[in-house]
C-alpha cells in the first residue's frame, strides 16, 4: 500500500498524470497554477510517497531538458461490477487502462457472501496471471442504491439479502485496500466519462438497461447519487398510466414493460402465442428466453422480434423524454446489456425523446450508445476508487 | 459603484457577512480557514473597497475585544421579478433584507420595452421613497428559459418578441450598475433557499405553479440550469398520454391540464355548463375567471373548484412522482400563485408522489409550500446578484 497526496495540489498532479499519461515537469507546470519552486516541493512529494515516479528525460523544449514523471507502473487497481446476473472484474493500472477482464454469469440474488468469494477467486485468477502483487485499490458496483458514504446497499428491491450489508467494510478488509461501493449504474457512467463517449461533457445522463433500467446522472463532471442515494432509478417512473403491475407494487412503471427482465417475458408468450416462429424455434431449443434471443431474432428480420424491441424503445424513450426535459443534458448515454438490440432500440428512443422534448433542450442533443460495453462498470469502479487513492486523506 | 472583492477568501467573507450579519475579527475567524494575520490583511482590504465598514467594538471574549465588521449599510440591491402577468421590484441592503417591494399587473407579451419601461418607473419610485441613492447590483427574473452567461432569454414560448433581447446589457446601461439575469422558477428557488424553507438543504426542487409550470433544481447549493438554460421546463412533461393539445405542438404536455392558465380555462367551462354556481355568479360578476376565482370558490366548499384543484394536483404530483425517483431530492417545495389554492393542491400533490415515487427516495422527503410567497422571486433575484457582485471581478 502506497500512502495518499498530501493536499489538492497533489491531487491534482495525480489526476492529470493518470488521465493524460506521462508528463515534464515543465508541462505539469503549464496545467496547474504553481510556482516554479512551490511545483517542485509538491513533486518531489509525491516522488517520496511512491505513487509517483522519475521516467527519464523529456524532449527539449529550447532550454534544460525537463525530467518526466508519471504514476507508478507497479500500481493495480481492481473493479468489480456486479450486475444482476453476471459479475465482471478486471485489473488496471494507475492510467486505468484495462490489463485482464474476467466474466462470469452468476445471480445477484445468490446473496452477498457467494457472490463475494466468486469476486475474490476471480481477483486471485487475475493476480495468479501475473497482472497484480497486490491491490492499490477496488472499486465495487451493485445493482441497487448505496449509502455512498458507508458502502452499504440499501432496499436493494432485485438483491435480497443485501440490504444493509457492509460490502465496503468486507472487501477492505478481505482485499487489504482501500475499497469505494456505488451504484452499478453511476459507474457505467463514471467509465464513459473517463473513457467512452462522454469524456467531454459536464452534465449528461446515462442510462443503463440490463434486467433493469437505471439512469446515472452527470452533474458538473460529478455523479449526483440523491439524498438516499437512489438518484437515478428511473426503472420505476410510471411510463404507462394502468399498465402492466410491477413487483415494486405499482403499474406500469417503465421496468415492467422493458428492460432485459420484461422482454424476456414478452418474447416467451410470443412464442407460446405462435406470434414468432423465430422465437418458438429458441424457446423449444434452450427452454428459455433472453433479450439475446430477441436480438437474434430481430438480425434475422423477425417481425415480432423487432415490434418488441420498437416499442420497448418507445416506453423508455417516452420516459426520457420527460427526464431530458427537467435536466436540459448535453449528451444522453445508453448501455448495459440490452444495448445488443442496437440501433433497432436507438432509433426507437431517439423519435420518441426528439418527438416529446422541448426544441430548445433537443436542439443540440446527441443521444448515442455507450462506447465501451462491457467494460464501461469496471472502467468507472477503477475511476471511482482513484478518485478515492488520489485525493488527501 | 463600489469595487468587487479581489480574491476568494475576499467572496468567502462577504458572503458570511450578508447570510450572518455583523461580526467580530474574532467570529470571522472562527469561519473561515486563515491566519490570524492573514485574515486582518483581507478584511483591510475589504475595508478599502467600501464593501464592509468597521461597527464599533465587539462584546469581550476574554481576552482584548474584537472590532465589529458589517456589509455597508448604503449597499442596495434591485431584484426584479417578471411573471407572465406580473411584475415584482424589491429594494433590498447587503444582507438581502427587503427595504421596500412594489407589484404591478403586467402581461409579458407587451415585450420587453414595455415592460423594462414599466420596472425603471418602479425603480424610480423605490429610490424616490428614499430607500436607496443607487443600485449596487440588479438581479433579474424572467418567465423562461435564458442563456445565462449572456443573461438573455431564448425561444420563450409565452414570451413573444423577447427572443434574444440583450436583458442584461439594457438594464446594465440603464441602471449603470452590474444586472444578472436568470429563469423566474430559478430565483424562487435561491429566494427559499436564501431566506425560505429550503435554508438548509443542498439538495431540492422548487415547483413554481404560476401561469405556466417550471421547476427549480437546486443540486449542491446551486443552481442547476441545464446546456441551453431549459433545465426545471416540467410544464412539457408529458402527463396525460394523448391528453389535451398543448400550444407545444404535443398532447397532453402538464401546462395543458393544469396551472393558473388552465385552470382559468377549466373553470370559466364549468361555469358555462351549469356545473358550479359559485364559478357561474363570479363568471357573471367580472366576464372571466383565474385561478383566484377557483381558490375563492374551494374555500367556499364549491365541489366543482375543490375537484379542480385536486385533479390539478394529482396531475402535478404524477409528474413531480418521476421527478423525485429520478432526481432523490431532500425537499419539494411547491411556490408560485397558484399556491392560493394551498393545502386542497398540496394534499393532493403530496398523495400522489407519496403512492408512486420508490420508498427509499420518499422516505423522508417533505412536501412543503414555500415560505416566501410574493418575494420568493425578488429575493433570489438580489441573492443572485449579490452572488455576482461578491465575488471576484
Amino acid at each position: 500500500m502506497t500512502a495518499r497526496p498530501a493536499n489538492a495540489h497533489q491531487a491534482r498532479l495525480l489526476a492529470l498524470l493518470r488521465d493524460a499519461g506521462p508528463h515534464s515537469r515543465a508541462q505539469l507546470g503549464d496545467q496547474v497554477e504553481l510556482s516554479r519552486s512551490k511545483l517542485a516541493v509538491e513533486v518531489e512529494r509525491l516522488l517520496d510517497t511512491g505513487l509517483v515516479v522519475a521516467d527519464g528525460l523529456a524532449a527539449s523544449r529550447g532550454g534544460r531538458r525537463s525530467h518526466n514523471v508519471r504514476l507508478s507502473p507497479g500500481l493495480r487497481f481492481l473493479g468489480v461490477d456486479i450486475g444482476a446476473t453476471s459479475i465482471d472484474v478486471a485489473v488496471t493500472n494507475a492510467e486505468l487502462e484495462i490489463l485482464g477482464h474476467l466474466t462470469q454469469v452468476m445471480e445477484v440474488r445468490e446473496g452477498p457472501v457467494a457472490v463475494f468469494e466468486q469476486v475474490l477467486a476471480m481477483a486471485a485468477e487475475l493476480r495468479d496471471a501475473g497482472l497484480a502483487d497486490g491491490f492499490d485499490g477496488a472499486g465495487i458496483g451493485v445493482p441497487g442504491p448505496v449509502r455512498f458514504p458507508e458502502g452499504v446497499p440499501v432496499a436493494p428491491p432485485i438483491m435480497p439479502g443485501w440490504d444493509g450489508f457492509p460490502v465496503r467494510e468486507a472487501l477492505s478488509q478481505e482485499l487489504g485496500c482501500p475499497v469505494m461501493v456505488d451504484n452499478d449504474v453511476n459507474l457505467m457512467a463514471m467509465g464513459e466519462q473517463h473513457a467512452g463517449v462522454a469524456r467531454t461533457v459536464a452534465d449528461f445522463l446515462c442510462v443503463k438497461i440490463g434486467t433493469g433500467i437505471g439512469c446515472g446522472i452527470v452533474v458538473g463532471g460529478n455523479v449526483h447519487r440523491g439524498t438516499t442515494g437512489s438518484a437515478g432509478d428511473i426503472g420505476h417512473i410510471q411510463a404507462v398510466p394502468d399498465g402492466r403491475p410491477c413487483a415494486c407494487g405499482n403499474r406500469g412503471c417503465l421496468e415492467a414493460h422493458f428492460g432485459g427482465a420484461a422482454l424476456a417475458r414478452d418474447a416467451e408468450e410470443a412464442a407460446r402465442q405462435g406470434r414468432s416462429p423465430e422465437l418458438a424455434a429458441r424457446l423449444a431449443a434452450h427452454g428459455g428466453l433472453t433479450a439475446a434471443d430477441v436480438a437474434a431474432g430481430a438480425a434475422a428480420g423477425d417481425a415480432t422480434c423487432l415490434d418488441l424491441i420498437r416499442e420497448g424503445g418507445t416506453r423508455t424513450g417516452q420516459v426520457i423524454a420527460g427526464l431530458v426535459s427537467f435536466f436540459n443534458p448535453g449528451l444522453v448515454v445508453i448501455g448495459g446489456g440490452v444495448t445488443g438490440l442496437g440501433h433497432t432500440l436507438l432509433a426507437a428512443v431517439r423519435t420518441q425523446v426528439y418527438r416529446q422534448s422541448l426544441p430548445l433542450a433537443t436542439g443540440n442533443l446527441p443521444i448515442v450508445l455507450g462506447e465501451l460495453g462491457p467494460i464501461a462498470g469496471v472502467t468507472g469502479a477503477a475511476r471511482l476508487i482513484s478518485d478515492h487513492v488520489f485525493s488527501p486523506a
